[in-house]
């Protein structure tokens, strides 16, 4: 087992660490701490569960685990299926005493999560992230969520986990689609903060696409530094955590149009941010040559850069029930430089019209 | 329209008003100063829509309210009437900008308020109330639920309202069953902290049945003025708060027993306060002269004091899924005197079982 290193999320009362390490699953030591004495349900799904759920109950050695087991899948992440999460709470008679142990990918955190943060008013998570994208962005910082016909992650609340494990070997397992996906997100914050970082990924990319678990060890550990920062400044997102959300109302219109499930979330943001940049560059915000290296780092992770034609009408329609929007704008997060992002609404409508028109029209 | 009353809820950036008066619901003033700018969506139901939502409507002149109007009913406080409201928030683009207006009794406000809740995780709330105990006790503290088959209210979030409205003329279409089972509500402040406001209450009951403006005025001011203290000092219940729940735990348990609807909540709470009295008793905690004070007002104000048989087994297993319960052990709210309540799980569980066996069993 390798050294693990851990990053702390410092928000007072509710501060909790992000463990990052090989085989912390099968450690019990570490969950046991974090977690109160009652009942415990595990929520994951049918992918993940045959891999990891028996490590993590023989960790646990005598002490019992409930499960719930749901379908996988984004087309999951539904009222329907938290229902599902509910009833299984309810049988394991989980209380104020109890945790939920979210053991998955984003969308089994973002529901487990939002479960928890409803269940009773309010019981603790854990969140045991399997994806890489899980590991570098939903699992941390306590935004949990379902989606709603009408968009992405529509129905939700903050509740912050008591801990986040990260398990390299969990990766070993992961598609290489997922893989690519998670990096979206792990570009987004050299993009958003960090341009030291976005050299880094440029140079190690091969190493990160091959799984060399030492660089994705320290792309995970960077990420969730610079993460812990955004939301320690602005928990609920009032102000400078937004800038998290580079490409993302691009691509929530991406998924959504696409129907919830079609597009990873990571091939949707990935795409988002290649139009943040485009958007920046009509403004007159960033250079043409920093938005051919923004679309060569996405390329080159194999990640998409041309849109589905969902039409522009769409598009503008499905980005206005973004939940940014002030006062009927659409606020966006866009690109001052490489490395600098900024969120606002001030910006002129048209050049935000020509990109829609050149990109999904 | 008669002067009205304010009492604020003191709770740092989130304290709000609570105004008590007579047509306030038809001053526009008040409402549009406390509420965002953006969209509304009045939330209400068949019964109190007719009555009461034509006049919201005209204070509120040209801006436009969208509506969404449920069933009436404790038996639709369900996830799936939460999903209406959340459909109808879609439909009227509500966003972070906008509000949801709780028109109605305690089923109304506790749907709505959860759905502003966890609507792009929070959007503000106020509270219209249309019955005695939303007004004296619902609408007030931000506590916000629906029910699962397993427990009442076991899916919820604490939401502050940005205001409370209690216009005192919706109490004049109120069915007399349901001004009966606010009353419980009123009780409750008086045996919990305030052996003065049970005096009165004693003398005026008449006047309050009778549905006397300034009797029922000064009821809820006293209630929300109790309620407020405990909230302001313990907003999350970890602690004093709980006092609030005096018989709801016995209470809920014969709500679900009989059926969410079958016993108005009111009704229930009366049961269970005069549960609780009697489990005092046995403890040697409280006189039989007080219980026998108790079972008086309670059945003075035409509320139960005889429970359905659920049974002991049935009753125990309902409260065992309380959120009070800590480390196996149901928590009760317990009388050491009349006007002083202690929230405790450090009693003689055969004093329970010897209430349950002559009461439900």
């Amino acid at each position: 087992m390798n050294p693990a290193t851990s990053v702390q999320i410092a928000l007072g009362e509710r501060s909790y660490p992000i463990h990052i390490g090989t085989g912390l699953l099968s450690d019990p030591a570490l969950l046991e701490a974090a977690l109160p004495r009652g009942p415990l349900l595990v929520v994951s799904n049918q992918t993940v569960a045959p891999l990891y759920l028996p490590r993590l109950r023989a960790a646990f050695g005598g002490r019992r685990l409930a499960e719930c087991v749901l379908p996988d899948g984004e087309r999951y992440k539904t009222l329907a299926t938290l229902g599902l999460v509910y009833d299984a709470l309810a049988g394991a008679r989980v209380n104020r005493d109890g945790a939920v142990l979210a053991l998955g990918g984003g969308v089994v955190g973002d529901i487990a999560g939002f479960a928890a943060a409803t269940w009773q008013r309010g019981v603790a998570v854990a969140q045991l992230p399997t994806t890489l994208l899980a590991q570098v962005d939903s699992s941390v910082g306590g935004k949990t969520a379902v989606n709603h016909p009408g968009g992405k992650n529509l129905i939700g609340a903050f509740h912050q986990p008591s801990i986040v494990v990260a398990d390299l070997e969990t990766l070993d397992t992961l598609p290489a689609r997922e893989l690519r996906a998670g990096l979206a997100e792990v570009i987004k914050y050299g993009l958003i903060v960090d341009l030291e970082f976005l050299g880094w990924l440029e140079r190690e990319l091969p190493r990160l696409l091959a799984r060399d678990r030492e660089a994705l060890a320290w792309a995970i550990e960077r990420s969730c530094v610079n993460k812990a920062r955004l939301v320690a400044l602005d928990e609920r997102e009032s102000g400078p955590r937004a800038l998290l959300n580079l490409g993302h109302t691009f691509g929530h219109a991406i998924e959504t149009a696409a129907g919830h499930g079609e597009w990873l979330h990571g091939e949707a943001v990935a795409m988002g941010m290649v139009m943040a940049a485009e958007t920046s560059a009509r403004l007159g915000w960033l250079a043409a040559a920093d938005v051919a290296r923004v679309r060569e780092i996405i390329t080159r992770a194999g990640l998409p850069v041309a849109a589905p034609r969902i039409g522009v009408a769409r598009a503008r329609e499905l980005m206005a029930l973004d939940k940014k929007v002030q006062g009927g704008r659409v606020r966006l997060v866009l690109l001052k430089a490489l490395g600098d992002a900024e969120v606002t609404g001030d910006y002129d409508p048209a050049a935000l019209e020509a990109v829609l028109a050149a990109e999904v029209g």
